[in-house]
């Protein structure tokens, strides 16, 4: 006996996503199976439409159902610092805190020579010709990976060779160890950082 | 700043199946933004058709794109046998082992009060029905756990209520220690059934 075949279709499409195995796949398909079909059919068309109904935004390659993205559109917003993430999701992070207000651009990835992943993949060109326009500060806050950290370092070559560095601070957030953390359970590259990078209090 | 309308809706849709918390949702959704078109449109089709396409047996009550199922309307299965599940997936991991020849009876679920899953809330009134023309054997494989158990009791009492007990062969899979499994960290409860239902050798 086979799993009938609109079953079997659909485990295929969920085990094509990252970190959903076979048996995951199977679970969420035979669970599917005793939802409204009105629900089946608001998530059908959810995942039909998202990129019909989004754009990634022409200055800082957000997400948005407009361009310029909120963000960018926001007057109130300072264009004159701009905040380099890997992911849309990041940007969500760094509006929680509420206390950032400058501009974003995500490059939606990092450099990874291993996934095949090089400069050109991502979009570092689009944010060196931003900084070719009066930027005062870029804050690099790639992810503190290997990965991450050749991004940034990247980067940071490429606003020098163009000549753009002179007059723009470049900045990467602070390390050290997160609130809230347990100091026996943190690994020592944190804790050298942590104490590189300490604080008059 | 929000998410973008269209992102947000697939969000609520990932996040309403089960073992998917927020922050995978999230993930699963911003990863489809990378996907092309054409796998979104398959993926959008395969949820839409899902429960249009197939039924449930009108026989046994598994998922199947014809009815009878293809378990049913096979010549050469064993009808006077029943194994009963409680999901279609676990007729799957039966079939794959190719040793049992008789035909299946899924109840969709089991007993469970505290998830107000009652009697007549699974395929249980269908099995009794099966039960009065001519079986030999029905064989209960609900899941070792309370609600499986119970399930499986509240069967037994019924076969016997409407009479058809008396010339049906009852059982339970049998229970024990699994192949492969370490003796050291098994419970007690499996230990003490393993002890009651050894076996010559």
């Amino acid at each position: 006996m086979k799993i009938a075949r609109p079953l079997a279709r659909l485990i295929e499409s969920f085990q094509k996503l990252p970190g959903i195995g076979p048996r995951t796949a199977q679970r969420l398909s035979f669970y599917l199976l005793h939802v409204p079909q009105s629900e089946l059919d608001s998530f059908s068309e959810a995942l039909a439409e998202l990129k019909k109904q989004t754009v990634f935004c022409s200055i800082c390659k957000n997400v948005s159902e407009s361009d310029p993205c909120p963000v960018c559109s926001d007057s109130s917003r300072d264009k004159s610092t701009i905040l380099v993430v890997e992911q849309p999701l990041d940007i969500l992070a760094f509006e929680k805190t509420g206390k950032y207000k400058g501009v974003y651009h995500v490059l939606h990835g990092s450099i990874s020579p291993l996934e095949n992943i090089g400069p050109d993949e991502i979009f570092i060109a689009e944010l060196l010709k931003r900084a070719k326009a009066p930027v005062k500060e870029i804050i690099i806050a790639t992810n503190p990976t290997m990965e991450g950290e050749a991004t940034a370092m990247f980067i940071k070559k490429k606003l020098n060779e163009s000549g753009s560095a002179k007059k723009i601070k470049l900045t990467r957030l602070g390390v050290g160890v997160p609130t809230g953390a347990d100091l026996e359970y943190a690994d020592e590259t944190t804790l050298t950082q942590a104490i590189e990078g300490r604080r008059e209090i």
